[in-house]
């Protein structure tokens, strides 16, 4: 149980939480109401130096504009094949605008496509793409510790759900394997579906709004009806969800070494965590073994 | 199991799909697939003379307008107080335009509430309220078969799903006590919520399409990243929901002395089933007891 976690004040606040919430006394919680929330970049994997759904997208529209060079001077092309530092630096922060922006792209580069094509695009992306610095594909780079976290909350009845700014069918290709949890239990920016003989097909509007900041508790209402207990996130754009929450888990990314050290967007949710009392896991000093 | 079926060929059809699904074989539905989705009114419970629903918003409406009679020119409170014919036949039928101005008229009503006012105004109704012909609360005549059913399709791997028309925050507040779900399983027609300082409050406008004909694969989509396996319905709104299934049920309402006979707005539905083999229920003749 949390293996991979050092022995600290931050194991034992989360062991604490469980503990009481199964627990006859104050801090109980009905089983109905024991929904965990988990933010998913810089949350359960690596973040650096971008979030990992962009080298997909990024990816994606390169080739479309080697089929069709008009594009270059288009936006979202165009900031991207001149690398405009504001462009990279919004995409790498998180900032909303930017996000909302890239979003918008997104859902037209893929609208008319079906999920099961959807789906072989980012296997393929799943399987080829790697991490810049640590040279091995994304997906071997979630955080051990948080899957061990999200075995404890599942032992002790609590139903775990992912909650991410990115998009909701990018993260449902790989969840059951990854993450041990259902399509059905992972919430993200989403495009609409229209349905038509038999097969649903993915149109070009965002189905509700962008699922940061206080977009994050909306969608977990909207798919749970619930507000959840327990949150983990790992900056600004999660300090809704985590307020929302009962226990808050902020993970501070401070292993150079093993990961990266940053605090970017990041800084109003360490306030907030000093002032509202969240468990702030250092990844240097709290974890044994990251990946 | 299914106790509350005759031995008849509807019963016999679930428990050879159900059976095929977890054996080895052509049939075999590997487990995170085994998603089972139901319509609620007339397929889980009675839906007569109106779905239940209208009979909660229709409370509520008469109420505003004995609060603020100049109410009573405007619509929908004009048609409902004149008893409009037309009107009237959209709500029975669930016609999906007076369906869908009604929602409209609905949230308006209900902007600005939390989710423990509105709960507290649904659980008044279903401890109060009483369907005319019958005598008994509405949450007295769910089908007890339905459940039965539910039981079997959760002892074999499936996660069943609630899915109608009518209003997912409506249904949710009896979801876990009346079907055994979480309210996580429950998809329906659905406003958009804004979180502000800790609390989601109900905005105005409706979140995705109504969940009616195709809106219900839609939604289905939406919420599970997946299409059902096994879906039941009772109406023409259902076809495109048992359409998108493997095996479809349709509930036929032929018994008037121990419920109702009619097939108003489920004409095509029946001819489909004809046509796709989905199984049709009599609730006369498949059903030893209905409540």
């Amino acid at each position: 149980m949390l293996g991979s976690w050092k022995d600290s004040a931050a194991r034992q606040a989360i062991i604490d939480f469980v503990t009481a919430s199964t627990s006859e006394g104050d801090g109980f919680i009905p089983v109905p109401d024991r929904i965990a929330t988990f933010d998913n970049d810089g949350t359960l994997w690596v973040e650096q130096p971008l979030p990992p759904q962009f080298d997909f997208v990024f990816g994606h529209w390169a080739a479309e504009v080697k089929a069709d060079p008009s594009l270059a001077g288009q936006q979202p092309y165009k900031a991207l094949i001149e690398r405009d530092p504001a462009f990279i630096q919004g995409v790498a922060t998180q900032d909303p605008a930017t996000v909302a922006a890239l979003l918008r792209a997104f859902a037209r580069s893929w609208a008319g496509t079906t999920p099961a094509e959807f789906d072989a695009q980012v296997r393929a992306w799943l399987s080829t793409a790697k991490q810049p610095k640590l040279g091995v594909p994304y997906i071997e780079l979630v955080y051990r510790p948080m899957l061990e976290l999200f075995d404890l909350l599942k032992d002790n009845g609590f139903r775990v759900f992912v909650c991410s700014g990115g998009g909701r069918d990018f993260m449902r290709v790989f969840a059951e394997e990854t993450w041990g949890i259902y399509k059905e239990n992972v919430i993200g920016t989403a495009a609409e579906y229209t349905y038509s003989d038999g097969a649903v097909v993915r149109g070009e509007q965002l189905l509700g709004r962008l699922d940061l900041g206080p977009g994050k508790p909306e969608h977990i209402f909207a798919q749970t009806g619930r507000l959840p207990v327990f949150a983990g996130g790992n900056a600004d754009v999660d300090i809704e969800m985590l307020s929302a929450a009962k226990f808050g888990l902020l993970i501070n990314h401070d292993d150079a070494d093993r990961e990266f050290a940053y605090t970017a967007s990041a800084e109003a949710s360490l306030a907030k965590a000093a002032q509202l009392g969240w468990t702030v896991v250092s990844m240097k000093d709290d974890w044994t073994t990251i990946f």
